[in-house]
């Protein structure tokens, strides 16, 4: 099998954490300066590397191997999380083009926009995989400053180009690599990760109305506190999930936020984010049933609870023989240091999998730490993953 | 007794609430630009009125009647909450110009800063009270944008100037009218308060420090989620407090901010701003035990609960013979329409109470709606108000 040059991947891998780098983490949001620059760069890396490197109408930036032949999608996202991690996303991106590099043909590299979510839900793999109408484009807007989609993407040299989709018939299929961004791993003292299934997941926001009036006059017998009621369900939910979830759900209030948030102010309105994650379909069904009968009960009180879904997607399973050729990849290169776990966190890879056979591949992260600037991964991990995601790839296109 | 004129009355109010005006209220915080607009305004009314107008160093504007005698001090404060009512402060400090201006002689009048409390605690009321140290005043700073106290102040014009302060001996007394700010009055049918007393308050900012961590891939079992951790004390304070308070207790959760507050990211550290207020010195101690004891509780879980005292008054009782003064006028002008009643929001009168006898009079708040552009009282229960006003205000310098 070929050997990467792991000297070349940790210098790529170093260069993109130097773009908008903050303390030891980076912050590259989708579209911003930072995350615009990282896109030309890799273009020119792809370039380098013998691909034809694109940056399509919504960011993405795509290498197509020009050899003939039916060809292996490798790829991750590029921006990240507001002042998080350098690896979340990036580290795949790298991956798959020192993959092709090692290969040197059948490798397609993708580098996709706004997996993060900081203006839609998948846009850039949604965008490749020919699901992304050009109406939800026109109705996205920054969740952070309310930025509308078209205008960010206008001010990132983005707008009016055309978008790339994916040709099936091209596809042998597509594999990305990621962090765990949990500690399964590490706890287990296990290296690589191969992924059965992407959870699905359930995101909610939950809006309180009550009546704005003074904390020191208002008597309490006659308040509208919004803010209890929040605090009313979400101590409901914490108290009724722990019953009913199964053994690797998990659920998270995000935010929270008490309108006008003075502490003198009685909160007249509330508002919290709310999520769940299982890779059952049937667990998620009952667990959103669970939400609105406790909202049901919420709005027996003072206040009136309106629940709203702001996000819904379904647990995808990879594909079994991708799984079993990062298996044979990893046995190769650490015999007895593998395992194949679910994945907790969304992933291109689950919307890729609607298109064409799709697998991932996990290395460990520090102390399970991701989503903050000081996520990390032993060297020797990265060049270990890389190369037994160039083995997969190269065993999979083999058997082609 | 003299009649005051409802016409000018009702013309200043108007004139003062198009200082800032913000729908039907007023945003006019403490040493902005509005703020400081209204301040001069007020200076150049008790001008007019024959008084010697002065603005201080603190930003409080001061009417020193000329004549010789014993004064009585009449006031409240000029800045609103941030996008709140036209009469929380304005209507007293209107009243006082407008009994200063029918009396003729022996009333001065004080427009204060900041009661809202936009930099400090009472900084206005207390500098003229000689209770404001210099050296609070350099560590105060703006608790919406962080600017500190001394550059507003230098911002505003005000910095350098001389801060007076009340000779003791001139004083016979404060008098301070206010809207209610509750419901107590309107539910009652009654049209004037005569208050027996202010409620102290204890507030609080509580500080819950977990692990940040994605959402998705970090297992309950192993979270430290901020979040959760104040919610499950926010609801154990809910639960208890009804158990163990007074019939007038009030306490309420203004502020909850979650750590980054990400829909997809385990909170690593949460805070919230609580308070209660009684008139009661004992059940406030009694009540400062019992959130003591729920934090010390919290502390048994996987998160770090800290709390902090940001904010203490204590419950002070009004000048019996006011209360007397205000209850004559009052039956004299709306037989059989008062009542005593205590103070459940703070009020200069509680600072000027800790140096001179201090009396407050209410006028009823539609629906018991304040701190809310909604904020209104009918015009006729202003007019009655400021009538009743100058009776005890008048009735009071006549005893001196």
């Amino acid at each position: 099998m070929p050997a990467i040059n792991p000297a070349r991947l940790l210098a790529d891998l170093h260069a993109l954490r130097a773009i908008g780098a903050y303390k030891t983490g980076v912050h590259r949001p989708t579209y911003g300066t930072d995350d615009v620059k990282s896109r030309h760069w890799l273009a020119g890396k792809l370039t380098e590397a013998g691909l034809t490197a694109t940056i399509d109408g919504i960011g993405n930036v795509i290498g197509h191997d020009p050899s003939p032949g039916r060809k292996l999608l490798l790829g991750s996202h590029l921006e990240t999380q507001n002042h998080a991690g350098w690896l979340d996303g990036a580290m795949g991106v790298i991956f798959a083009l020192e993959v092709a590099r090692t290969l040197g043909q059948g490798i397609d590299v993708a580098g996709w926009a706004d997996e993060e979510g900081h203006f839609g839900s998948f846009l850039g793999s949604r965008s490749y995989a020919g699901l992304l109408p050009e109406a939800e484009i026109d109705g996205c807007k920054s969740v952070d400053d309310g930025t509308p989609l078209r205008i960010a993407l206008a001010n990132a040299g983005f707008a009016g180009k055309p978008r790339l989709t994916a040709d099936p018939a091209r596809y042998r299929g597509y594999l990305e690599a990621h962090i765990e961004q949990g500690a399964t791993l590490e706890d287990a003292g296990q290296k690589i990760g191969i992924v059965t299934a992407i959870v699905g997941s359930h995101r909610f926001r939950i809006v309180f109305e009550g009546q704005q009036n003074h904390a020191g006059t208002t008597r309490m017998a006659v308040r509208r506190d919004a803010g209890v009621a929040l605090i009313k369900l979400a101590a409901a939910i914490e108290d009724r999930f722990p019953e009913i979830v199964g053994p690797r759900t998990v659920w998270t209030t995000g935010r929270i936020t008490l309108d006008p948030g003075a502490p003198s102010i009685v909160p007249g309105k509330a508002e919290m984010l709310f999520q769940f994650r299982d890779t059952d379909p049937a667990m998620l069904r009952m667990l959103e049933q669970a939400v609105e009968a406790l909202v049901a009960r919420a709005n027996e009180g003072p206040c009136r609870v309106t629940i709203a879904h702001i996000g819904r997607s379904i647990p995808r399973q990879m594909d079994e023989g991708f799984q079993a050729a990062l298996e044979r990849a990893a046995e190769r290169h650490a015999p007895g240091s593998h395992q194949r776990m679910p994945s907790g966190a969304g992933h291109d890879a689950q919307i890729l999998a609607e298109k064409m056979p799709s697998g991932m591949l996990f290395v460990p992260s520090i102390n399970g730490i991701s989503h903050h600037y000081s996520e990390d991964t032993h060297e020797a991990d990265l060049v270990l993953g890389c190369q037994v995601f160039a083995d997969a790839a190269a065993d999979i296109l083999a058997a082609s």
